[in-house]
Order: C-alpha cells, then sequence, then structure tokens
C-alpha cells in the first residue's frame, strides 16, 4: 500500500480517538509503516496553541480567532508532520482535521463554512484526506462519555446541546457533500463492530 | 474631534512606542477622551499570544502560521478593545496594525502581500486607519536601538538584516500605496522635533 491519508472526524465522545487506536493496531499487526496523530496538536508548536483552544473558559476567544489558532495550528502540523510522513509513504491516521474546523467554527458557531473554506485556500491550499470516517452520534451520548473521562481540556464540550446538534448536523452535511472521500459511521455501535466496518471500507478503497 | 483610529508602523527600534507616548501626553493635555495600546497583544487574550509570537526561537512558527496567530491576536483587539473605543467617541492610538503583517509576513516572509490582503477581508473587513504614521530608518540604526534595551521580546529583531530591509522597503511601498492615510516619518529625527511634525500633521488634518 502507498501512503495514505485517514482522518477521522465527529462530535466530542464519538469514539473518534479508540477507533484510531483499533485502526492503528490494525496497520501494526500488518508491519505497515504509519503514524497516528491528531489535531489540534500533533507537533510541540501546535501543542501549545491545542493547549490555549481545549482549556479555559468557552468565551476565551472569538470565533474567528478561535478558527484562526486552527488553521494555524494545522499548518505546523501538517507542513512538519503529516505532508513529512506521506511523502515518505508512510500511512497518517488523523485524529479530527479541517472537517471539524468547517462544523465547529464554520456552522456551529456561524462564521460560515465558505469563509472556512477560502481560509483553506489561503493555508494549505488542496489538500485532502483519501478517506474521512464520520462518527455520527447523538450528542447527549456522545457528551456523557466525555463527561465520565473528564479531562482538563473541556472547553468545547461546556457548550450547550444546540451547539453540539449543530456539529452533528454539519458533519452529515459535510459527508454528504464530499461522498468521494467520506464514509459516515453509526457510532453507537459496538466498538470492534465499528472498526471490522472501517476496515473493510479501507480494504475495498485502497487494497 | 470625533473618534480617531492613529496607527505607528515601522522596522524595529525606529521609536514608534516613544511617539506614542508623546502623543499621548499630548491629547491628554487637551483633555481629550484617548486609548493607547498596541499590536500583537492590547487585550489579555491576545498577549497570550504576543508571548507566543514575540518570544523564542526565530523558526518556532511557520511564516504561515505567524501571520494567523498575527491575524488571530489582532480579531481580539479589534473586537474587544478598538472598536469599542472607536464606537464611543474615543481617540485610538495603535503601536503597529495590520501594515506590520503585511511588511513582517507578507513581503519579509514570502507569504506575499495579496495573500495578507484577502486575510485582512476575511478577518477584519474593510477598517482601516484613519492616519498612519510609517517611522523610517536604517535597520542598522533602529537593531542598535533595540539591543540597547535588550527584552525578552527580541524574536524579530534576531532575524538577520535582509530581512529587516525587506520590512523598510515594505513599508515605504505600502506608504506610497496608501497616500490616503500614510505619512511617511524620517525616524532619525529628534523624538521632540518629530512629535512635532505628527501633532501638526494631525491638527492639519482633523481639526
Amino acid at each position: 500500500m502507498n501512503s495514505l491519508f485517514i482522518t477521522f472526524e465527529g462530535g466530542d465522545g464519538s469514539g473518534k480517538s479508540t477507533q484510531v487506536d483499533l485502526l492503528k493496531d490494525h496497520f501494526d499487526r500488518l508491519n505497515l509503516n504509519i503514524i497516528k496523530t491528531r489535531e489540534p496538536g500533533g507537533t510541540p508548536s501546535a501543542e501549545i496553541l491545542r493547549d490555549i483552544l481545549t482549556k479555559g473558559e468557552v468565551n476565551r476567544w472569538t470565533p474567528m480567532s478561535e478558527a484562526l489558532l486552527m488553521w494555524a495550528a494545522r499548518h505546523e502540523h501538517l507542513v512538519n508532520v503529516i505532508e513529512p510522513a506521506l511523502k515518505s509513504g508512510k500511512i497518517v491516521i488523523c485524529d479530527r482535521f479541517y472537517d471539524s474546523t468547517f462544523a465547529y467554527q464554520g456552522v456551529a458557531h456561524n462564521l460560515g463554512i465558505d469563509k472556512m473554506i477560502e481560509l483553506k485556500k489561503i493555508v494549505i491550499g488542496e489538500i485532502e484526506p483519501d478517506i474521512t470516517f464520520i462518527m455520527d452520534i447523538d450528542p447527549r451520548i456522545g457528551l456523557k462519555r466525555t463527561i465520565e473521562r473528564s479531562t482538563l481540556e473541556n472547553r468545547f464540550e461546556n457548550y450547550d446541546l444546540k451547539f453540539h446538534n449543530d456539529i452533528r448536523d454539519a458533519f452529515i452535511k459535510i459527508a454528504n457533500e464530499n461522498k468521494h472521500r467520506c464514509v459516515i459511521i453509526d457510532a453507537s455501535l459496538n466498538e470492534k463492530e465499528i472498526n471490522k466496518i472501517i476496515i473493510s471500507k479501507i480494504n475495498e478503497l485502497f487494497l
């Protein structure tokens, strides 16, 4: 298999990181050359931005500056981690990428997806994932899971239910408008079942 | 006098903050309602970004993410400080504004002024200062002054002389292309002499 850029998207508590780990284990068993990473973050400079983005008061940033910090973190991550890995033929599995900015800042924060698409062009150009798994779940279930794990990175989780419902709807819309790369996953299923669906989709498309 | 938005621009060590202070003193003597502020920074959220932008290794950010952090700081500052002050009829004197991003990230970092103009439109729209004083000085003299004041905020000063010469040229170009609001000041003159020139220019245009 050549280089492959796989992203996982979805609301808080939709099981993205569990699926990232299970997929990594699968590729590791096949002895494939792979890196697992996440956004915002994934490189020391971008982790500084993750810290100020995911902690603290919900209103500590204007929606626009929040979006700009996300794009800054993404540029650091792309240039320093993702692009070099893909160039050297690796598989990159990334927990969140630009679809999250489209859904969170573009839709739930009302900046508009069009503005986020303009920013994407300026900041990272035409690059897109080879495949994006959209983990879809009722936010009431997702948020219950995040409360149970209780981390300091709860700034986004602390927004109200409408915010999280808007994000869910936005991801479904993004998936429907990007069918060439997006696969919607029923994230209420058992985690091993989901892992099987994901692996079979990857095998079907890229093997 | 109604609200007035005055910005000072120029390379490191060109005497901007001295002139900001002298102009503030002048307005204070006239009992005018005025705020003095600076970029990056000017509000607690933006000062966090100032800290990570102005300290540390020269290459700690990609030029693009550096530009995005500058725009994020500017959005915080504009929404929370500058716009409310102007709306309530105050005079705002700001040490650096978007022309610095055009010169530093657009020109000296080679991102292109066009890209910075696109970002300006997306982030802050059509707003521009009423008058901008471009403090022009040979970077060798300016940098000598900054070394003497020795602060931790020396990340930009640590770039090479070509970088600082590019910035000087960029500011002159910006001034010539925006003659309706930009005034070039010979920053090698005595500071009181410069202050007189600035006050007489403001009186000529706005009183």
